[in-house]
């Protein structure tokens, strides 16, 4: 019971791409039939215009997942190994990441949708809580983590990703209370800046 | 941040293929049962008739998907690295094709089947111009592209690749006026000599 | 595109692979909630009751992919590559058990259990002949088979595979005649076999 | 056919982390829109309200699979090969591990929630007894267990393992007489003793 740890990042590295994988896959069993679509006729400009509230969701958490996987595949490259409290944020983390789904769903509903993007930031805020707290494990605690940078260049790093990350839903969270699509926008934004990184930072 | 594109080229591989393996097999969720099936009896017979017209857009969406995981192996196979503008392509891709999966269940709905076979075919166009202009960064902008092709020869075949995808979509997408499944026909049948190439070309 | 045959048997192995495990996993969302359970008592007994004529179908689909996972398994060893025409008929294959998943919940839905065996038995008998087919081009065609069988006993092992897949198939669609749960018997026996295979044979 | 057992180690860990993978992933789908979503206004309390009591079931069986994932990984790892018999053990594992999904559903609707918990608890029987006969063939029977552990001193570990595991489902199936909630919150805690494994033992 004590070689618990003795699971190998790589075989984390395989699972976690696996639920990242199904995770943004099962993203897209959200959108729903219109309940009426059997008893009337529907144009194509209705049926986008019925798809469309539930398309902007899909695709801000298909990106916000998606950048996950990336900045996830960083996080382990630096690891010289995985010991067994990593391992268990890492599944934390991926449980944070699985609550995504339901309120992806639930916002495309159209109806209530202050409230539903209200649990949507919020289960985002709780992912960047969970992603943050892996990785500050893994640079300060844990001395598995690989690199050239100084422990004040890494503290500095850490406070930009606690910006980026949690600050920036908190954010996301009170723009609701104007107009969700605003919150919506700001965290697509946001998430859209770890595509393109700035060449020189 | 800026070792972002420190994604090595296997594990976009591997996840790529997860997301399309899961794709692919998620489209089987959109067989739905009559709702009548508790209160009435059924013959085999009428069962069959029921699931027919929701096996056939089934049937080209399982090809479609099906095509593209060796179309984009090929291309992977003919990369020496991946970049992050290609990862990002890559993405953009596998985001359109997982559009595929809600207008496959769609137009098994058997009503309002012109609209949705737009929905399908839209989908599918869209599909097919960002694995162009994934195809489009890799072999004329990435400059990780392994090929013994002259320029003049990699035009013409990114000539005859818009032709076989997007305009094909296009085609398919005016012959919906005439008959949806003349579209379907039309798709199933080019998607096919993707099986079986031509032995000199 | 001449090299469309370029994938590499490792990866088209992985591949179907995961799609074996998805469908494996999906079959469990067959299970229903009772309808009426909002809105009367249920006991254990009566919860159990309403399940398990649920759980047999999903029993005997569940064993029949997971023994094509080793069936499937032992063929990719037995291959020194595999060429496009393999490639196809492995994912026609794939196909065809995916057709699995829609009969086994249908057949759970206690109504009309005769018509919903016969489907479900059609879909093993398809997947049953699909099966062959990859086998028979592997074996006879392909030229990629390693063997120290004589062709004589290559024959006779294909006629017994016959017999074993899709014969069965065929005398379990008649038994449904008699009793839909005398087929299904038949089935998971004559799977069964594949489990624990004779030691001398 | 005597070759059955020629899947490798690797393969067969693979396809299970698969399925566990997409197991825990499915788990999530389990999350239902209220009926009246579209028809009244919700507070975001008034959401989360309905929602706590489908996270709690949700959150335990997400942790009750995902320490399966690594007592499976150190499981395998001291495999020095896998036969037929252990190959067939395990797959009865992952069809008891599929069957926890449909009754943490059910424990989520808030009716004959004592009746869905004792299906709960039930599955995770079921589970830790196929775990436990898998184990217990892998050690004493299939000659292939690494151990440097005299056969007295597994022995012992078998016994303290059937408490932690199937003994403990029965006790919480018990307690479901008295307060579900202290049943679910015992194999919570049991089952979190996995993760912190105690520094001397």
């Amino acid at each position: 019971m004590t070689d618990k740890n003795s699971i190998d990042k790589a075989r984390l590295e395989n699972f976690s791409d696996g639920v990242i994988a199904i995770l943004i896959t099962i993203l897209v069993m959200a959108f729903k039939i219109p309940e009426d679509f059997l008893i009337r006729d529907y144009s194509i400009f209705e049926l986008l215009e019925f798809l469309i509230p539930q398309l902007i969701p899909y695709a801000v958490s298909f990106l916000v997942i998606a950048v996950h996987l990336f900045n996830h595949h960083i996080l382990f490259n630096k690891m010289k190994a995985v010991d067994a409290t990593f391992i268990w944020l890492n599944l934390f983390f991926l449980f944070s990441l699985s609550l995504i789904v339901y309120p992806t769903a639930l916002l495309g509903q159209v109806h209530n949708q202050e409230t539903a993007a209200m649990l949507l930031v919020g289960a985002y805020f709780f992912k960047a809580v969970t992603f943050r707290l892996l990785h500050h494990y893994a640079i300060f605690k844990s001395g598995l983590y690989k690199t050239d940078r100084t422990k004040k260049e890494l503290r500095n790093d850490t406070i930009i990703s606690w910006l980026k990350g949690p600050l920036v839903e908190v954010i996301a969270f009170f723009l609701i209370f104007i107009n969700f699509k605003l919150a919506l926008g700001l965290i697509f934004v946001v998430t859209l800046t770890y595509i393109f990184p700035p060449k020189k930072l």
